[in-house]
């Protein structure tokens, strides 16, 4: 069987089944949320992993390879940012092209540092390996915060029915700014930044688990697909009303006709989205300068879906609900 | 310039050039050794990462893919070996194209957990992406054992004049195995197997540091390269003796002509090399089931070389000291 006809989610649950020994005990979520979380000596590190590869995740000869290092330690940051933690320590992996330019991969180095940098990130260590087209694999460290010895985080399997889905800024822009890039508009383009440049929520995070929210997750397959894995690891169901998705003026003026499927299945964004008792997200909203919006509420379903809802309360749904690696 | 003009070490150390702000004060050893040490909480982190791209680290069509991932955490489970730490937990990113056979995926992952399981190793995350072709990316976190609040390192850099040299095992098997394997041979030839199956010395990287052992690295990139990495990080040189290299039967017989070239530059043999004072080499050879031999001496050297001296004390050379990712 071929990866295309299994799809990327099904080949993780494999893989992940061939690994599914009993964790040991300082194990404290494995595989399966944005980070695993390991308990180390009376601390809690939390870690995590992604890669971008030219012409999959990035067009090498059409972006600025500082944007492109940038972004490869942003998605990480995000990933950190999703359980409520703070990054650390990067190691970072560079494949190369023998015949690639020295400069390219000192720009790339460059956005790399301005982003960690912008996060309090120190690089410690990595590889260079020589491959046929280049990638950027980032693996980030951070340190969650405790509460009488147990950590804080923002786990996907905290939902519980009853409380509000939000979500952090807007969404959609990046995967308005990848269409953007794809019709020829300059890496200055607004949307264009959102997709090359995005900007973790770290501070909104920590701000949230020390509110005591104790569920999230952040919007990188698809703000529908990424509630799905809330809904999934929760055994709940959630409804998500379309009209309440917050939308940049920006992604309405350039789409106007396809604002909400790229809003709901894009992608990328590196927002946050909540779960929480209405209260706590009230009370997150007054910390936090971002906008929190209110798009949705977690509900009983057997089936663990998330479901978009029109203004007459009828389900959209979109040919696709999200970014998986092998099924085009 | 491109890469292959400039070198991979060169361009290491350009690109870590870029990112040497002045590293937080819970970095204890950052870009430059085996892994990175990190102060985390009251405990010491030690964290590397390694990368085996089909095609240029390893011949996909050619190997079980069970080896391929025994290898891929058995290399990084030697960089944390050569710190003279204890592995504890890996992220694990596999690259694929979306053509490729689910079944050699999970062979893969068998052998990966197959390592993971004899070093106690815990697979807690990863990545999963697609690429035009196959390479899986290890990054790996261990702990340091601890003394008066220090941690205790085999560190490149701890090397003084009057060390002795040491080499745990035999080397130049895992050179002469990928020979083997390109004319032809099985993988289950003795020497392919030391190509495809590398057996790291975590046991005896812990019992060189609680010994006192202070100067260690493992064979990656070639036993004289590897030995001149520790010279330039401690401001030292070597001379290796050629007659004191040790080298396995199975070696000797298979490329009799080529003994010494293998042992000496071949790589990837994933032994220990440290540097001491004699009682101590002497000391840990008693704690100790592997074999342990004395192959030369740290000296003064303002050039910062490692010598292989021959049987009359003349010194031998290669055209290649060892691995370079992008020279050719």
């Amino acid at each position: 069987m071929t990866l295309s006809s299994l799809g990327e989610f099904a080949l993780i649950r494999r893989l992940a089944g061939l690994l599914s020994d009993p964790s040991p005990e300082d194990v404290i979520l494995g595989i399966g949320d944005d980070a695993a979380v390991l308990r180390f000596g009376s601390e809690y590190l939390v870690a995590t992993t992604d890669t971008m590869v030219d012409g999959v995740h990035f067009i090498g000869e059409r972006v600025p390879w500082e944007d492109t290092g940038w972004k490869s330690l942003a998605s990480n940051v995000s990933d950190i940012a999703a359980m409520g933690a703070t990054p650390l320590f990067a190691l970072v992996t560079l494949a190369l092209p023998a015949d690639a330019r020295v400069e390219d991969s000192e720009a790339l180095y460059a956005g790399l540092r301005a982003c960690a940098g912008a996060y309090g990130v120190a690089v410690v260590g990595g590889d260079i390996v020589r491959a046929p087209q280049v990638s950027i694999t980032v693996a980030l460290l951070g340190r969650s915060e405790q509460r009488d010895g147990n950590p804080l985080l923002l786990r996907r399997d905290g939902a519980q029915v009853g409380d509000v889905i939000a979500v952090v800024g807007t969404v959609g822009d990046s995967a308005a700014g990848l269409l953007r890039l794809l019709e020829g508009a300059s890496a200055d383009d607004p949307l264009a930044r959102a997709h090359l440049h995005p900007v973790p929520n770290v501070a909104v995070g920590a701000k949230a688990v020390a509110a005591g929210i104790r569920c999230g997750i952040d919007v990188s397959d698809g703000l529908l697909q990424d509630i799905g894995h809330i809904c999934e690891m929760s055994g709940v169901g959630a409804i998500v009303r379309a009209l309440d998705v917050p939308i940049s003026d920006e992604l309405r003026r350039a789409y106007p006709e396809d604002v909400l499927r790229l809003a709901c299945t894009g992608g990328e964004d590196y927002q946050l989205v909540l779960a929480a008792p209405h209260p706590l997200i009230e009370a997150l909203a007054k910390l936090v300068t971002e906008r929190i919006s209110i798009i949705g509420e977690i509900v009983e379903s057997p089936d663990h879906r998330a479901r978009l809802l029109d203004a007459d309360g009828n389900e959209s749904s979109f040919p696709q609900t999200g970014w998986d690696a092998f099924r085009s």
